[in-house]
Formats: structure tokens, sequence, C-alpha cells
């Protein structure tokens, strides 16, 4: 482990705005939307389901969505949550102290690449991990979003509505999230953990453009293109 | 993405050394070892079964591996291979340009957590990231390892016999590897490849010692602890 896994400090703001070339963590969660549970058919997981992408996976404004040659990618909307202050079991209730800030992600998904590898149980690594599968806005300030629970996600593709949700819908919440992965992987400075994606994430096609953001706060575009 | 993702220089061998501390990439292979096959009843894989760990997971010699609460472990001995330059589309044919080093690793996996995961079609990111999941030699030269498919790797657990296995069995080889991760994820100087494990992996406990090594070269020991 790096000797940042055990600094307990909060890391400066100034130096978490640059958590997409500094981190090296990005923790996803999936299914973390009680309305997609009917959607999917499936019941609630018992606890949160945790996958990662490398941080070779970030790209940020100015940068294009790159669709690898035969995938099928969807676009999935997310709050992503900073961390400011790593640690390892922590609890959930100390868990607030450790966020640094927010972002707003695409947790760009390979269906194709996915459904293959979970009927035969195999890793999701490349379906989720794929370079710029993880595009992000700027950094958001931690005071910017009074409550991370009430924060009010959309996602267009080409100007029509996708994506529509509430992180007050979350199945598992932030501090329990944060709890949950540092009781395995010890959090640092500048690790992403992405919440999970509300109903409405669909297939996204070269030439497309994704439009997304926090209602009221910010909104990030990106073109989707071919290798 | 970041900026050493471009870089083409390889990095200096000397910096190499510190790939468990300033790496951000672990891809492991797993079912890699033809001799695994009629073990696991499974045909070879079609294409490399590809996994990450976080870089959270890494310890060196004299770290203990600490076996979260309730979780069954199994230990497997593996050539690691360290980027020394980075890349993305490596060709098979320029692939050991690319290789900086070697490592042996233990690619410590929760059993428990993994075969429930698998079942479920649910990622294997708990089962092989948690904390001290990555056990690593010291940087092994690339001079030092003339043919890295002429490795003779063996593992013991308290002095008793538990892997052996030559890399000359692996089905995908180190150049193949490094061609299909990089085919998707941008590979950096310091990442790490763990080539697949060959049979006789099996469950570690606490107090157990864990030793495994390349013959004729050189030996790790690690010690086994519960939470
Ligand atoms: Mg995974
Ligand atoms: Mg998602
Ligand atoms: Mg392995």
């Amino acid at each position: 482990m790096d000797e940042t896994a055990t600094a307990t400090a909060a890391m400066a703001v100034g130096q978490l705005r640059n958590f997409a070339k500094a981190g090296r963590k990005i923790a996803g969660a999936g299914m973390n939307y009680k309305a997609l549970l009917p959607i999917l058919k499936v019941d609630a997981p018992k606890e949160p389901v945790i996958f990662l992408k490398p941080s070779t996976s970030y790209i940020t404004e100015g940068q294009r969505i790159v669709i690898p040659k035969g995938f099928a990618v969807n676009e999935e909307i997310e709050l992503g949550v900073v961390i400011g202050k790593g640690g390892k079991n922590i609890e959930v209730g100390a868990a607030m102290d450790h966020v640094g800030g927010y972002c707003v992600a695409l947790d760009m998904t390979a269906t194709s690449e996915l459904t293959t590898a979970r009927s035969a149980g195999l890793p999701w690594c490349i379906g989720k991990g794929f370079d710029t599968a993880c595009p992000v806005s700027r950094f958001i300030e931690k005071s910017e979003i009074t409550d991370p629970h009430k924060v009010q996600l959309w996602c267009t593709v080409n100007g029509q509505p996708k994506q529509k949700g509430n992180t007050d819908d979350l199945i598992f919440d932030v501090p329990q999230l944060i709890s949950f992965v540092s009781r395995y992987m010890t959090l640092e400075p500048n690790d992403l953990i992405l919440t999970g994606s509300p109903p409405g994430m669909g297939p996204v096609h070269p030439g497309d453009t994704i439009e997304g953001g926090i209602e009221g706060l910010l909104s990030v575009k990106f073109a989707v293109t071919s290798e």
C-alpha cells in the first residue's frame, strides 16, 4: 500500500481538482437505484455491488468517448464522490468527513462485453474499464452540494431526454458506499466512488452527443466517436 | 487519461523498482495455465480473462497478508510483468519492448467472495482486490530472466509444496497478454500484468507462511494473519 493510504489529513481542495489525473482508484456501484429493480426484475442487492475502473478510463471535457470496435456501449449518468481523506474501515457515521467533493460522471458500460462476462461468471473489467469509459465533469466543491441525497441527475443523447433520477432513490447511500468500499479496499485522496445510475440508460453510437448534469448546478457534454 | 499514458520512452529501470508504490494498474489473467483446464473441467478461454486489482492491494516483503473477516482465501503464485514503456494497441511482435522487468506475485484470491460473485454474474472486485491481496517480490531486472516463457515457479505453505508450474504452460503468453490488455486499457509505466497461476493453489489461514519464487533466481515469504 502507498503511504497515502495512511494519510489522515484531508487533502487541500486545490489538489482534489486534479482527481482525474491524480486518482488511482475508481470504485463503481452497480444496481444502486430502487427504480431500477422492477425494470431489471431483480431484488435489491444485499450489499453494494462494487466494480473497478482503471484510472486510464478517465476523460475530461473536450475529450471524446471512443467506442472500441465491435462494442455496444450504454451511457450511465452518475453522481461521483471524490475522496478527500483516505481511510480503512470508515464508519458510516464518519463517512461524510472523508468526502472531498463530487463530480458528474458517465459510467460508460460495454453491455456487449458485460452480458457475455456476466453469463459466464467472468470479470467486468473490459466492459467497465476500456479507455474513455469514465468521462467526468470538473471537480464540484463539497459546499456546492448541500445534500448528496437530493441531487437531481439528468442525461440526454442528441438532445433527447434519456435518464432522470434523484439520489434520494439510492439503495446504498454515500456514507454506506464509502463505508463498504473502505471495509475491503483502503480509500486514498482523489479516489472516486460512482454511486450508480438511475433508469433510462441506453445505447450510444459514434456521432452522438451525450449531455448530462445536476439540475441547477452544472452540465457536461461529451461527443461519442468510433475507433 | 494521464499524460504518462502517451509516454513512449521506456522508463529508467531505477524508477520501476518502485512499481508497487508508483503503479496505478494491476491487470490479472485468470485461467491461464493449460494444466489447470482438466482440473477446472473448462475449455481454454478464447481470449484472456482479465480482472483488475487496485493499487491499494499491493504489499511488499515484511508486510503481512491480512485475511478479511469471514473470507476464505487461496494463494496463487504468479509471474508478474512490470510495464516499462506504456502504450495502446501494442502489437504482439513489439510487446516485449514494453516489458520493463518482472516480479514474483501472489494473486491472493478470496474464493468465498469469488464463488458467490461468479454464480451471480457479479464483479470479481472484492474477491481479487481486498487490501494485501497483491504481495510482490522485489523488482526483477528484465535481463535476469532470459526467457519469460521458461520460468519455473514454485510455492509452499508452511514448508509443504503446493504449487509448481512453468510459464511454458501459459495459454496466453506475455506478448499476447500485453497486446490484449493494451487493446482496451492503455498501459502505463509501472503497471503490472499478472500472468496467471499454475495448479495447486489452495486455502491459506492465519498463522500460515507462504513462500514462493522462481527456481534459481529468488524467493519471497509472506506471513498470513487475520483481521
Ligand atoms: Mg472487476
Ligand atoms: Mg453505473
Ligand atoms: Mg491468478
